[in-house]
């Protein structure tokens, strides 16, 4: 049985030493949360999550959700009263503006909290993390009434939300979305085809559920320029927001999967579905990217959240576990075998995880607080200095936090030995559960694409070249001797990802093939020394603290020993990175397809 | 649903073009599988593997094992039948001498059966896989009377076989082995404790099962000095063969696992289970040994079979799936879209997986070639060194192979995208099966141990000296331009190979934890150059096949663009892997157990 621990410590130490974050205190939202408010509300989240979510974790996915004939789907035991105390609590609504009955609080917390949920349960967590991406698009994009009537019965939970997208025949590619829309007279749509692996799609946690589905009016033009965003309720919204008759639209089946099996990702059949436009027709595309991109996010920190309660079990397994001698001598001499973690290759597994799970939850904040001045700040320059940063940066966490995320859960899981493979230790289930993230919202070769073929050239290259100054910069202003071990690697790998964007800029333009054959090393690469800058940030951070306050030494130095371990044996991997991706597209598209 | 070919005329290249496989014409059992014969055999394994166990891989994931309240334990449906088929087809003891019913043909060919039948349905395989294990082991070490009385019931199928050494407190560390052995009277002894996690511990399959045990005879040292090897049948065996009373010996429950649940994993219960002294008292650990190498390369070769089967789903998918436009413009124009392999990425993971199959099969079965002549040949110094590269190699194997298995079997679900997350599709059960081949007969950290802790040092480096010599006279002896992509990023990898050979002569001597934190990377820079110089090797055979015989040309350049392949992107990881390895176990060792 797995246990769970919110790192609520750690995410203090990080917002408040590491990313400033009494210097945000001018944004709308950010001084309710000052002082020790912050500690208080991470607090709760985590009591939250740790007492009420993981205990149905397990229980969640061995139960599974059940479709009865008529269509409905029951959620696990327990869900429903944990949907409760998740929606009174006022967290499906934390970052969503007051004027809907949001708390207005920082986008940032929403982040964290959203962590902390999806360690203790994912595919619990699910469930209302799709109504905060479909309230980010109605807030965006929605009419006035759309707002004023859903906003505010999604923020109690009474109401959920969803995303359709995905089609048998169209996944990555929404050009090829057949999903029709007929005109009504009095303005509306009635929606007909087929949507499938749509996550939350039906469920007993909501009096109603708003889909927002993507579909193509009758007589757009084809490809993604012919696709629009509706919204589809399971029940009708009567003008005074109580609910009408239900809808045509319904759950055709659950989907086998091989894991988040307490999530319920429905086959979904529009047959004449009544529905509402969503901003402009044929600009569909255009307001799901909202969604997308703080779901990208959202799923980043999935990936992370999985790697800390993997990380967090494996490290009291080795702790606990008596199997051998340490290769220095017996380090627990009186009983009959030491515990594993004296031995180097088990510290190593968990380092690794440890020094990611650290520089990652600082990566994490930092782009959780882009979007919050990239959407609440007064200053133009401002918001789109953290625009162009959040742009680059989420396709970069959303690939690479999963990736890593799936890997870690896999190396806590060795730590356990043959344990590790059993259901009833839990960590398979991590590793099970995190794998649907290296998946779904744009599987991660699509992260690549996206980081090489429009974040890297987009307004002339602005969000990079920013994005390497501010690592220059860092590295100039920190040249003091003790930071040594920490800016001369990352000076090293900088150089490596500039060698690596003139790489593409010289062989990309020419030869998209080249763009695409680099396009994941260099989003690896990218990602490294972003964790590496984090890591290197955390060091200064902890130097300082250390110095400051002698009675966090032990605290500080743990952190010191994560970052040094992450430059020594995780941020050399750009110079391998930065020769594979050199090496260009010529080899792999020699093959003939039928030779493969 | 997933398909399987077996890869019938790469293995016969791989034997007869790059291994010289008939130049091994004198060893005994080779001369009867010269010429044609060997594809008779290898297509015959291979049908079997494709129609008989295939069809029933995903059911008996399904399926499962189910203990009765008796402790008897059914099979899936259907695997009664396959085992029939493969003990008739005399598949089990296909390398067995023939004085005990075996066809006394060489081990290389049970290798590659093997990994047919792990890549068309692991779990059934395994059942068969630990009976050839137990056979090697009672060959070796077993009495003249055990041999003639269980060998021939074991290839037949009659009888199964099952290694038991696991206990709750005792994995890796077999020291703190409990189980007890009470001398009887007449010579034998009883049994009492219990063994967790075995493997095909109890099933419908045969009508006996031999048990190989280790346990501790009362008054025996403690620690690893005092364990001995114990034949223990589920049926008593009267001294003709028949079979007697039922042994004090069963199956207490079944583990619920991650994957290969068409594999019976017993808990067994010892309660004075009456059993036999296999070799010598208190050397049971030497010969279980015998038995757990050639495992460790029946689960390496898992790890390939698991890899296999999961590219050539995903290979063909990719080359079906339509989605998207190739960057170079539309290759399918009247479709809607391109198939998806036109794209740089989805190329780049198949032959990340293809080049690592086509290397790995070239490497195992050199290593199985290095067994059959350590224990065929009729010369000493042809015999001590196979036995040394075996040796050496094996861990690599056991420890690479799983590990890059489970990860190409990800890579394969990740080509397809949502599907590959739906059970139906079948390529999610190769994820979870391949999972357990990094932790079983040895989690992976073992094997890097053992190459660093014992074969290295092992008669003052004998081995290594001899395996570097090799690689170095490879090297020089091709020095042929056209052999020049291959050979020279070799001899770099070569290079970072000999510098972390140096590293810990240097360093982990005066300090064994250096040992231990060096020992994964080490293993991985070992393997990678151990797949170079099979990829070099392929590519050497296949130019000089390509010139021989033009109507080769085709399928020669798909195998020199994979080896190519190799060479660019995978190779120049060995870089990466020195860097870490030689930062020590410093800062690994410097952080508390309790800060993890």
């Amino acid at each position: 049985m797995s246990t769970y621990k919110a790192p609520v410590e750690e995410a203090v130490f990080l917002l408040e030493d590491v990313l400033g974050f009494s210097s945000y205190g001018q944004l709308p939202g950010f001084a309710e949360v000052s002082g020790d408010v912050l500690a208080q509300i991470l607090e709760e989240a985590g009591r939250l999550s740790e007492k009420v979510l993981h205990p149905l974790n397990a229980l969640g996915d061995l139960a599974g959700c059940r479709r009865a004939e008529d269509g409905s789907v029951a959620t696990p035991k327990g869900f429903i009263d944990a949907y409760r105390a998740v929606a009174d609590g006022g967290w499906i609504g934390l970052s969503v503006p007051t004027e809907f009955g949001g708390q207005g609080l920082p986008y940032v917390l929403t982040a964290l909290t959203n962590e902390f949920a999806s360690s203790a349960n994912m595919a619990f967590a699910m469930y209302f993390g799709l109504s905060q991406g479909a309230m980010a698009a109605l807030l965006r994009h929605g009419s006035d009434a759309q707002k004023q009537l859903s906003l505010p019965k999604m923020v109690t939970g009474a109401w959920s939300g969803t995303m359709n997208l995905t089609e048998p025949q169209c996944g990555t590619d929404l050009g090829l979305l057949t999903t029709k829309a007929t005109p009504n007279p009095d303005g509306s749509f009635s929606l007909t085809g087929q949507k499938i692996y749509i996550s939350a799609g039906e469920h007993d946690l909501s009096e109603n559920i708003v889909h927002l589905a993507l579909a193509r009016i009758e007589g757009a033009p084809a490809g993604v320029k012919g696709i629009s965003l509706f919204l589809a309720p399971k029940f009708l919204i009567n003008p005074d927001g109580s609910l009408g008759p239900r809808n045509k639209l319904s759950c055709g089946s659950i989907e086998h999967k091989m894991g988040i099996h307490g999530n319920a990702t429905c086959v979904m059949n529009y047959e004449g579905a009544r529905a509402e436009l969503v901003g402009e027709p044929n600009r569909g595309l255009n307001a799901m990217f909202v969604m997308m991109n703080e779901a990208r996010l959202g799923v980043a920190n999935q990936g992370l959240g999985l790697s800390e309660i993997a990380y967090q079990n494996a490290a009291d397994y080795a702790r606990e576990r008596l199997q051998g001698r340490s290769l220095s001598g017996p380090k627990n001499p009186a009983g009959k075998a030491d515990p594993i973690i004296v031995h180097p290759d088990v510290r190593r597994m968990l380092l690794e995880i440890k020094c990611f799970n650290q520089a990652a939850r600082a990566l994490s904040l930092s782009v959780a607080l882009d979007s919050d001045v990239a959407h609440r700040s007064h200053d133009p320059a401002a918001r789109q200095a953290a625009e162009d940063r959040l742009g680059l940066l989420t396709p970069v966490l959303k690939c690479f936090f999963t990736e890593r995320g799936f890997e870690n859960a896999v190396k806590a899981q060795q730590v356990f030995g043959g344990m590790g493979y059993i259901v009833e230790t839990g960590v398979e289930q991590f590793v099970r559960d995190a794998r649907i993230t290296m998946i779904y919202e744009g599987a991660n070769g699509i992260q690549a694409l996206d980081l090489v073929g429009r974040k890297l050239p987009k307004d002339g290259g602005r969000a990079i070249s920013a994005y390497l100054k501010e690592l220059q910069s860092f590295i100039g202003s920190n040249e003091a001797p003790e930071l040594a071990p920490f800016v001369k690697p990352l000076q090293t790998a900088v150089g490596d990802l500039q060698k690596a964007t003139l790489w593409l800029m010289q062989n990309a333009l020419t030869k998209p093939d080249n763009a695409g054959a680099a396009s994941m090393d260099y989003l690896h690469l990218f990602a490294l020394v972003a964790l590496g800058h984090a890591s290197a940030r955390i060091a200064k951070a902890a130097l300082e603290k250390k110095a400051r306050e002698p009675q966090t030494a032990r605290a500080m130095e743990a952190k010191l020993i994560a970052a040094k371990f992450f430059m020594e044996r995780m941020l050399p991997e750009t110079g391998f990175r930065l020769a594979r991706l050199s090496t260009g597209a010529d080899t792999m598209m020699s093959l003939e397809a039928e030779m493969f």
